[in-house]
């Protein structure tokens, strides 16, 4: 049988990072000079530098937040601390180690040089300069310029992320037949442990009317996570229900082992990740894909996934897709766990990284790999 | 003036690691053996391999969680879906692609071998085995592992996190010699992303009974993190003022610039990362130190936070202390962004990685990142 080219998993994460518009975040620019007046940049003194190597009479001290009410004259100085404004009169600062102590005096061991140790007013930005232009993501240090010019600061916000899982044979006291949702409550405390606000949703039943009517009726949810349901197989509903209900299909079927199936849709705004249902597969694409879903929502750059690490071990693989090998980890280094497949939610649970092994396999050496969560 | 040796950062991070105890997890034990029965692994038809490649008259169709009621006599088989129980009598399961349809029966293309395309029962693992030890970390994994076999699931929870930011100079409403407090709403929204459920308190006064006063009622916090007042300056008071209160200080100042006067100390069960004042110190340390304090409250795996990106051109760095240097990055490519100093938070809210610049400067080529968030 011969099989179409499947999408690389490099494609399908861009091509999910690319389904969201340009973060709508506005532009900043500066109230007020920056600083608005010159600072110390040192605990020290503050004094007039053509006084040289004289001492200088202290006037008081000045702590960040005090305003310069002290004036500088001539063989005066005072004491001031990091970030206080410098007094009027006063063009330099000498930090405190550069400073003899003489009486009621303060001595320079040194002639001090004009603006030294002053970060002077307007130095980093004047009122009305641009700071950050307009479409730059999410990011916390934003939050901090916003407020520092006197911007409303965004709310705090977690993306609501729905998880149901899929399949007849899901029943929580379970005959030998049936099997208890493992994936649902997975899937959950990652998504909760990546910063959604996530609600597990009863499973679904392998009847395509019931995934229509579940997917019609999703309220305030960003994103869905589905588990099982996206395969070749008869009780495989969610691709064509999802086709019928005019969604758009970003991809699916993708180049990995585990998690072929991925399926990725757009559906009225929301992001619908569609994972297999085998354990390791729905862990390994949800651990890929929603961290972009979700930075995507919020107007944040998606994270890189990949840190580089050292396989102490070969890792075959004979098979027609990259490989994604449970290890345990210690430092960079990964030591590959005997893969049973993806069934195998023990060894999942035991893995502390996923390395990535090209087709036809890695010996012991550099390879890059995902952190579980 | 001769300077103490400081902290290299990956000693304060391990120090941080280490002062947290081993996780509470309980041991994981199978409830049943796994697979509970014999399971299809493929969607095929299961029929009895002695038969070779005679045609089987099909008996009807098995989907995952159907009880196993058909039974497989000589002559006949069970159109069978992966995940499905294997009906008594059948000992094998030829995948659809190796069948043919023959009126109203299936043929095999070649002789199927007894066991093929079949989880055995107990193949994974056997009633009453050990899966995972007690004192593994909490990880999503294993809360699928816990669910599988029908141990309770830990509850969703959020670390509380106080942020506090200290200083006279606070205001909201600044005069020129005033700024508003910009590291409170940052740090909001860095523990906020990091997936803290983050409290901001009023700023305080650089008054040590307030502080004290303050630190001897932080409620239900697990983390708190302050800003400003761990320098040497006269109203630096936390360093002090922690030591009174009889708070284990993990670490006071570290090998790293921006970033050197972070304070990490226990007092009373509760985190303190005390960081420093300025914005671009303060964030870095934020990044660097709270997902370790955060995992280790959730008995979770401290994430790893670097990774290996490509520096696009060389950085200075004639100081004493290894630098966290501001980039764009692209990919895997570092493109350092003209530094003006730890007060610069411009820069900071530019910055997309932090790349790591040993001391005496790196030039263009590999070097380890920090992602912002």
């Amino acid at each position: 049988m011969s099989t179409p080219p499947l999408l690389p998993l490099e494609d399908a994460l861009r091509i999910l990072r690319d389904a969201f518009p340009a973060p709508a975040t506005a532009e900043v620019r500066a109230d007020r000079d920056d600083p608005a007046l010159d600072l110390s940049s040192m605990d020290g003194a503050a004094l007039r530098a053509s006084d040289g190597v004289a001492p200088r009479r202290v006037l008081g001290t000045r702590y960040a937040g005090d305003p310069p009410t002290l004036e500088v004259a001539p063989g005066t100085c005072v004491r001031i601390m990091t970030g206080a404004a410098v007094p009027p009169g006063a063009d330099a600062v000498v930090p405190v180690e550069e400073l003899e102590v003489r009486g009621d005096a303060l001595v320079p061991v040194r002639p001090p040089r004009a603006g030294e140790n002053i970060r002077p007013r307007a130095g980093q930005a004047r009122a009305g300069d641009l700071l950050l232009p307009a479409g730059e993501p999410a990011r916390a240090a934003r939050v901090g310029l916003l407020a520092q010019v006197g911007m409303p600061v965004p709310p705090l916000a977690r993306v609501k992320v729905g998880v149901v899982a899929t399949g007849d044979e899901l029943n929580a006291h379970p005959a030998p037949h049936q099997i208890r949702d493992s994936n649902g409550p997975m899937l959950e405390a990652l998504a909760h442990a990546l910063g959604a606000d996530v609600r597990r949703l009863p499973a679904l039943p392998d009847e395509p009317a019931a995934v229509r009517a579940f997917l019609e009726d999703l309220g305030d949810l960003g994103i869905l996570l589905t588990s099982g349901g996206v395969s070749a197989g008869e009780k495989d509903h969610l691709p064509r229900v999802l086709a019928d209900m005019g969604a758009r299909i970003l991809f699916h079927k993708i180049r990995l082992k585990p998690g072929k199936p991925m399926l990725t849709a757009l559906l009225d705004g929301r992001i619908i990740l569609g994972l297999p249902g085998n354990p390791v597969s729905s862990y390994i694409n949800a651990l890929m894909f929603l961290p972009v879903a979700l930075a995507g929502l919020q107007g944040r750059r998606a994270p890189e996934p990949w840190k580089e690490g050292l396989l102490r071990a070969p890792v075959p693989n004979p098979g027609d897709r990259p490989l994604l090998h449970p290890c345990r980890r210690q430092g960079r280094d990964l030591d590959p766990l005997p893969s049973r497949g993806s069934a195998d939610l023990v060894r999942l649970a035991q893995a502390e990284a996923f390395a990535w092994i090209p087709e036809g396999g890695l010996a012991a050496g550099p390879t890059r790999y995902l952190d579980v969560v």
